[in-house]
């Protein structure tokens, strides 16, 4: 007994439940969960579909899928959920979200294999490689940036990477890199009501005495802070908070944050239609 | 163009999702949302659908479903989009929950008729009846509990009331008339981590020093206090706060939870399956 | 037996709360409630005491404090429990935060006296004088905003007004009014992470996919959107909900977090430091 | 420049803080933090704060306090900011507790010393030890629970400890542990609205379809799960979670709220007024 995630994207239009239930019976199988959305802003239809079968291999089950579906011309992906996704995770100092992620795949709690971290500072080493991870120590400045990014899709490419997680990674990717990775990789960044532009925005909203801070995980644009979002959360702070405690707290939704957005992303869970993420939540 | 919402039960098995999108397509539906849940315990099947055609009015389109989905012995509901819900409301004295719905009604913001609301005083008439719904005054006596429940069988026959709401109703229904009413009577009862047995549960919470006081909606069983939840949600209190804030507190969480309870059957996002709700959220 | 509420002010120093506790003593008071903060970065110190005494009246025990603490040069405020803060509420057309108010003081869960409403609209005016409290339609353009702000002003000297509530009040008011009322208006805004500039702010936020939508209380600078924070709140939102339903969760988490501020200043829990708010919270 | 952090408990009665600030004037210090509360039930008075000074030890401040304060017969702690509370963990063989709390101190966010681990299994000793404290294997059965205590009592002697925190130690401690270490002992416990009884509760949980899962660290009484709460939070769960997954989020949220909690206690922001805990937040 199998069990496959299939998503699916396409115009919206009728029949496409029918045909895809219709796919999924021919080949014995029984649907576990199903879930879809229609953007009405776009006509953009999405579905996700998770299905036991007895019977068939990925590549024959994707075959009747793709035989089923064709005149809808749909982006189609299926995945064995015994096949995890795979990350590449980038890190550069900081070890809040690496830690988090780490000690959540540890309990299982999380289903994504992380075949290597690749780091501009090689201050993390020791924390990914005793969880039995690679670690790629690639330096990088504004000279180097595409020579970096080449060992990076080096990485990609060997480890057939589903996600790049940006997870407290330092460095802005090049435009070429969001561009070719668009809706693969995904960042967390702190949030504030109302936003603030520019440096130290823990300083600044310090300063306008916020009483709620927060975290976003997106998806990464050329725009670095202004891709679609995945998931957010705040916590809330009192006047009594200095800065140093506004970034202690920070790190710690920004790890939760991040987490939930990767475990959403493991199980696909996440559509994008235009600039808009849609969410399949359990 | 019409909108249904069609709402389904039955064994699982496989073939359900197929049958119901071919009946949809052969009444020129296209679906709007569908969510569906397969119980694992129970083996069961509930769905929810909705969708638009332009053929066919509610008799002919559900005739057509019936047709379809026979051979799975489904309970079956179709609605139109445009004939909401009928709710009967039950008051004593408090006023939050009632204030709170009638608000919300105000702003086209819960999609419910109310056609009637019963007390069994008669304190809250004007706020009924200024919101031009008819008030029906029933005393209730533990001697008069099944004549002033006939009252109430009278009204929900008479005005085809889908759901009873008691919106701090103090009084407890017959187990016969919870037994009736299965599945359609909701009630909103204070909550605490822990939970707290016996009279005056504010002051025991207060007593304990709880950080956290909460409210849950839930379906009526005989054992009032424990049937299938639908909504919860708690507040923060501390220390400094009195039992009379707890109280007041209490009041805003409870209206909160209630409405929003009261807006997830309004759009048939409630499923039961045994002891537990399904819900279908947005 | 009084309860008084009183709030301080001045440069931080050793000996202040020796001096006040001192004061309290004399005239044989004891201490209730007592709350302070020092602000690191002006070296401003506040404090809220709230003590009961068996001796004295006001302007008595105002003039013990005085006395004792002239050499602080404090800004020193004293109020009787049983004498509220009284506000001005000013409304347009949206009636969400003006019901949510009137409600809570029907409930007697804020203390806070409203001896009048103005608007610039005649619509609401049913349901203020249903509440016992005279309307005012005071129109306005912008050639009329002075010749509406005297009014206004009118309106708070003859009431003594210590607060004006912009409760969903569609005008901006002028440089004029927002420094000679500085530390006293308090508006409400819809707030996102990020923020967004510019018009519509709830079709920006719906086209970003954001995953919560909030709210701010605050003091009202010239810059309408950015004067000291003084309460936030946020709730969550999915892909599936439309920006109507956007708007009408936004109207939620605004009359909850305005009422929440309200009660804060009613109860004199509220610091102005610099651009920040310090809440004594309870 | 040295900052100390006073606390207090006495009978109310005028002149405790106006005592407190004199004797902390009459030592050159300056108060940066203040907090009381008075609880009505018991009269009790309970004070916190936090106050740097130029002049005097630890026991020489501690004399001036006793000196001024000695007519209210209080209860009186001072403790120099700079030797942090010492803390002796007890874990089994779930380390998710655990594994945070070494986090939390490893980022410098819990100022916290952990001079030992004791546990009644040796798996977490890798873990333990890593960390650079030492782990004590202590196995307790039924018949030498008494036996296995000494052994904790011989730390708590040695290490000078201040805190026994349960974090996920599942063992019940005997009633004379709990009486002589009341109010300095820690546990976490799951917990659900409405509360559960008896064995599984997670199962139990799932069973009612409850929306919420909670956690509650509380100081240990005789009857484990019923103690002064010190801290508690929820986390949202939705039907289609299974029980394993509520065990999952469980641990989340109860990792979360034992290090909440603890961050309290390490800072001594946690009284123990009969039943309740005061927190004197920040």
């Amino acid at each position: 007994m199998a069990i496959f995630i299939m998503t699916l994207r396409c115009a919206d239009q009728p029949g496409i439940v029918l045909a895809t239930s219709s796919a999924i019976v021919s080949v014995g199988g029984n649907i576990l969960e199903n879930d879809q959305f229609t953007d009405p802003t776009t006509g953009t239809f999405v579905m996700r579909t998770r299905f036991e079968t007895t019977v068939g291999t990925q590549p024959e089950v994707l075959a009747v899928l793709e035989d089923h579906l064709s005149r809808f011309a749909p982006t189609l992906s299926l995945r064995d959920e015994n096949t995890p996704r795979r990350a590449l995770l980038a890190v550069s100092k900081y070890d809040h979200c690496l830690a988090e992620i780490l000690y959540r795949k540890s309990q299982g709690d999380l289903p994504l294999d992380i075949p290597a971290v690749v780091s501009n500072h090689d201050d993390l080493r020791g924390m990914v490689e005793e969880a039995g991870i690679p670690f790629h120590f690639v330096p990088v400045t504004a000279d180097t940036k595409i020579e970096a990014e080449a060992t990076w899709r080096g990485l990609i490419a060997e480890h057939d990477i589903d996600y790049v997680v940006l997870a407290r990674y330092m460095q802005v990717m090049s435009a070429d890199f969001c561009q070719d990775f668009s809706g693969r990789t995904i960042n967390i960044h702190h949030s504030f009501l109302p936003g603030f532009k520019g440096a130290r925005p823990y300083h600044q909203a310090h300063a306008r005495g916020v009483k709620l801070i927060g975290a976003t995980a997106h998806f990464v644009t050329a725009d670095l802070d202004e891709g679609p979002i995945i998931e957010q959360d705040v916590v809330r702070v009192s006047h009594a908070r200095t800065v140093d405690d506004f970034v202690a707290l920070g790190r710690d939704v920004e790890r939760t944050v991040l987490a939930r957005a990767l475990h959403l992303v493991a199980e696909d869970r996440v559509a994008l239609v235009g600039q808009r993420t849609v969410i399949f939540s359990q």
